[in-house]
């Protein structure tokens, strides 16, 4: 039992007892069909599936905590999660079998083992999102459930001078949905940039220390806007100086957001 | 109503009237949930929502020819399709519009305006088929609908061998499916390999003047058996002397076939 303390007791219960092993997962998942990370009272969440897998080894309800809370429709090809366990069996052992187990659209990449004081959420150094567009043509039926089409042309350059400007600790309360329950709206970013992927592909990429909810679904929506001519790449600048979300731009579709890893220290 | 004469009168009649057009169809799609290329009694038929969406220009109804009849679930990359039009419409125009009628699981690639006797099936040179597989592995979850994966690594050096001994003209009966209409089920094949792409994916990809029903699938299939280890390479030179479909391997799933391109003289 001693593997679901954590969920009673809050935080600081994770650094657990030393007869325990502490597992690391590297994930990967098509989010369409699910209603996110986070398992909740309806509907099927990723989490709820690692877990009941994870537990059919324990023999005892598991905790698996993930690195990000994707939402409903957002895809991972390097989520990370972890958990407590105290089951001996061999790592390998454990990825087959929770492959076995899984639907196919969750995949558990790696399993390995981390220090006790290792948590998939708060020992992360940073995450990276991508955000995938197609522009400017008729689209592509083989990715349109990962990417965002679109038949208008983009004015790239336009939307990387914008995304240039988010480096940096910045106030993102403009890129922040309704419900975040969180301190500061201060997030420090380390790279965001477009990448062109041609002929018709247009790439966002954004490292940070942390997202609020929906920031880079806002953040693209944003810049796509940019790249349509809505607005000018100069009001980027505007909204993380005080901006509020109505000034921000429509929170772009969940499917063309991919997390692609989580660092560690 | 001369666009439709071909229906009635068959073959002969698609060389028409030169008042009209003949127009080159460049063409991909997604095959999961479709009947097939071909239009039938039941079901969404590719074939069916080109005709219909090509009918809208013409102001009646018009036949338009696939260079390959793909099975329900195959996909194709760069399928051919030929029709005979009388609208005045620019190519350019065409494409956009039926991009915009069209669901997106289906895309026009491109239109170009074709010699009066060309058709895409009679005239075509030869096809290319790739089958996309994946052993050895826990699976990738953004290619399951594209791609056969399997847990069981394959052994690409006996599936190298036995497809090699396809390149040739052979008696392909071995590998064809019941309700076949056709005079011969000799056909050449000019280029047949295995591809591999690391760390768990394997292609085989095979070019030829035409192909019997099912013929890729089950070839695929039979490949698929000999890199488990069950039948031995050397048996696919049997199968193309004289070998009955039962003593090939099994049918390969739709999913994992793709039809590639359409060459022409």
């Amino acid at each position: 039992m001693s593997a679901v303390r954590g969920r009673e007791a809050g935080r600081q219960t994770w650094l657990q007892d030393v007869t325990t092993r502490n597992l690391k997962f590297t994930l990967a998942y098509d989010g369409t069909r699910f209603v996110g990370w986070q398992r909740q009272a309806d509907g099927v969440s990723i989490q709820g599936l690692i877990e009941d897998a994870v537990a059919r080894f324990e023999g005892a309800p598991v905790i698996v905590h993930g690195a990000g809370r994707t939402d409903a429709g957002v895809h991972a090809l390097g989520q990370v999660a972890s958990a407590h366990v105290t089951f001996t069996h061999s790592l390998d052992t454990l990825r087959r079998a929770l492959n076995a187990q899984l639907p196919n659209d969750v995949r558990v990449i790696d399993v390995v083992e981390a220090p006790p004081d290792f948590h998939a959420r708060f020992s992360a150094r940073s995450k990276t999102y991508r955000y995938r567009l197609r522009a400017g043509d008729g689209g592509d039926p083989f990715t349109r459930a990962y990417v965002w089409q679109m038949p208008e042309p983009l004015d790239v350059t336009a939307m990387r001078a914008a995304a240039r400007v988010l480096v940096g600790s910045h106030d993102f309360a403009a890129f922040q949905s309704a419900g975040t329950e969180t301190k500061t709206t201060v997030r420090t970013i380390v790279r965001s940039e477009i990448i062109e992927t041609p002929p018709h592909g247009i790439e966002y990429e954004v490292e940070g220390d942390g997202f609020l909810r929906h920031m880079v679904r806002a953040i693209t929506g944003t810049l796509v806007e940019i790249g349509r001519g809505w607005r000018v790449p100069a009001s980027m600048a505007q909204l993380i100086n005080g901006g509020s979300r109505g000034q921000a731009g429509a929170t772009a579709p969940p499917h063309g957001l991919v997390l692609v890893r989580v660092e560690y220290h």
